[in-house]
């Protein structure tokens, strides 16, 4: 059998995930990347996937839930993320930026998508290194994830597996980067940041775009997307 | 400690839900009742849940998600329903209806809300004997979700564990009926049939009236939905 594999890929619009269908582009599957539509305030990161998915050739699908599905996070509740970047609460415990079974969600959402369309294979940009704090990107969850994912199917029960694959999930940020480079991946088409201005230019004093400058240092690599920015900057 | 303790309970209007409730008021729950419109055909359903989370005295909640959230299926899908209530049609296989990944996406989304109210106990209405053909309705399948909402959130990790109570599970249809009786649920309120008329009636032809139908008999109880619906006849 040399049938055509199909990946359903979840989608952000942010580094992580673009790295991860460009992985699984490289893996020879043909792609389709699910972003979710929950009214979030960084806006910007729709446009930025529809734009990530476009380069990388996947098939693109939104799916809208409700702004309450994603409930109790400085992501998605109240007027503006809570901003510390001390090295504690970076590393300490459970972000703030936490929102209750996100990643379960969107893994079921993936998995329903993936059973209609004839994919066994769904990517996730989970990180167990950098987001170490948040108990849906341990290991742990997403093979707890998979299992489930084979026991609440027609598929999975039939034999016809399902395996979650989280790539990213020993790497951290400025590995994430260097494999991504070496994949063609255009960062200067992702958006990290959580407040970002209108026009998607990135605070640069959030955890994420903290993270995200740190990782590129690291990797030794110019971000583009600072590149983009400071050239607007100068305009 | 006496604090209250809340119960999430998934209700889509149905009879096997609306005894859920009951039961877990009855188990002495705070209700907070979890209703999914996802633009399903037969939007009844949406009022009965409605007026069945009032009679129970349950906070009320509606989460709007895509149609597209659950596909391939005859009850999302498609002009009309396949009927076919041959006893192997309803008890041989995976039924026609079923939706890949339904539970487990109304589970993920019931965790999430759980969580952020303060609920550890998620209650859910399949069971294992009418809906054997389903994977999301076994036993199983309950159990490895209530393993994966204690790795996935927050709460699960800091030792304050979530419940997933599927009180049906090992109940036939006509028990399922009796219990509710004995708990006072007012099945008139309650929506069952797949396909039915846009003021409700059900079609009497599909499958889901046909188990209904059977339960009744043989719980020896007039199902109250047929006692209205034959008055409305008459008018």
């Amino acid at each position: 059998m040399t049938a055509q594999r199909h990946a359903v890929v979840l989608l952000s619009g942010g580094l992580d995930s673009a790295t991860v269908l460009a992985i699984a582009g490289d893996d020879g599957f043909t792609l389709h990347a699910l972003t979710f539509d929950y009214g979030q305030r960084h806006r910007h990161e729709l446009d930025c996937a529809a734009t990530v998915a476009k380069a990388s050739g996947a098939v693109h699908h939104v799916l809208k839930l409700d702004h309450a599905a994603f409930r109790g996070s400085a992501l998605t509740d109240g007027p503006e993320v809570p901003v510390d970047r001390s090295e504690d609460a970076m590393s300490d415990g459970i972000p703030v930026t936490y929102v209750p079974a996100r990643n379960t969600i969107m893994l079921s959402h993936a998995l329903g998508y993936a059973e209609h369309v004839g994919s066994r294979d769904i990517f996730v940009g989970v990180n167990a290194v950098d987001y170490s704090g948040y108990p849906d990107c341990r290991p742990a969850f997403i093979e707890a994830f998979q299992s489930l994912a084979n026991l609440a199917t027609k598929a999975g029960v039939e034999g016809d597996s399902f395996r979650v694959h989280a790539p990213l999930q020993h790497m951290n940020k400025s590995e994430i980067i260097q494999r991504g480079c070496a994949l063609g991946v255009d960062y200067g088409l992702t958006s990290t940041c959580y407040q970002p201005a209108a026009d998607g230019t990135p605070c640069m004093r959030c955890d994420a775009c903290a993270l995200r400058a740190r990782g590129f240092r690291e990797a030794g690599v110019i971000d583009p997307l600072i590149g983009h920015q400071t050239a607007g900057e100068q305009d």
